[in-house]
């Protein structure tokens, strides 16, 4: 059993300020700016985070989209 | 019979948002386009996913293709 | 409940001479120039650091701007 | 001894389908192509993977290539 | 307190012959020129290491400058 | 004792066939050609690999120059 907890990778660590201010972001549903590496931009209100993902809500009924949190290099509330 | 356990990578983690969002994707055969970092973007359907690669069936008979899970910055479901 | 720590990622170093040279930075709100993979340069005040983002305020009013720890490869105080 | 085998990477995951999929690349010596972050693509049948590379062999006697995992981001084999 | 301990990151590894190697170009105060990813480069002397960044001192009274180590892709001792 | 060994980074492993055909070319002193993430390219022979850096011989009475494995994408024999 205690190996097989030490297989599993490390789970989200809510005691990290950035888990709770993009906790806060997503209470909030502030429209923000994300800049992926490779130089595009993709704009949206994160729906939920985990430790390998953003989840992106596009917004306009499009499907949420998953950003890879390695290649998120930036992310930014809209003003 | 532990340390070799020790040695092993961490397996997928079922519990996190994202495995399970991705497995949707895979279930339902949903198309989707997948940003690699350096600019190309693949389309098709998920196959399989483990912790380090996207199987993605790019359809019309073509092979499989492997997408390291690091270089695939963006996962978009085709409108 | 060691399985429990097990999991948890490493927290932040507070004996790395780089954690404590950033808290420097912090605490006396020295403007810097990040600059960040894909050639992108932001410029500002840190505002806090954690294992994976720096905080940074880029004046003006305008809300905090989280970067990736990865993703910024420079660290400059501007003159 | 424990802290010895502790202290070792992670082994190749034999467990993965990815790592089975190249195994049978491997096996079946498909010519595939391999696109390396920062734009280039290489060709040639893989003859061995490991934990941090591949080995991949161009053919026309010319020695093997090793190309790092993390930066081969899609592997596709060849029509 | 071992629970402590597993959560830190691993120290730098000064049995590494990389790690001994910049300590000689930190001692030496040896001129570099150091290639970042994204094509920048810069040059100065070395003035410390830890597990995630190089501090280099630019000279010309300048404030040290942090370059993150992942990104830090070539150090070349300028001749 | 045991924590301090659990904080040390992986060493490298001589039981990959990557580190040992590396070793091979170390012994032999093949010149190779270096891929670097950002598109350079640089030649010369390994002098020695470690877990985190590669030291090539750029010859012609140059220093050693140390590149990032991360960074080093493909490593070809030259012909």
């Amino acid at each position: 059993m205690q190996s097989f907890f030490e297989r599993r990778p490390p789970a989200l660590d809510t005691d990290q300020p950035s888990t709770r201010h993009l906790q806060d972001l997503i209470r909030s549903q502030t429209p923000v700016s994300i800049q992926v590496l490779g130089n595009s931009e993709l704009e949206g209100t994160i729906q939920w985070q985990d430790t390998d993902y953003l989840a992106l809500n596009p917004g306009q009924g499009r499907p949420l989209t998953l950003i890879r949190r390695s290649s998120a290099s930036v992310i930014r509330p809209l003003l």
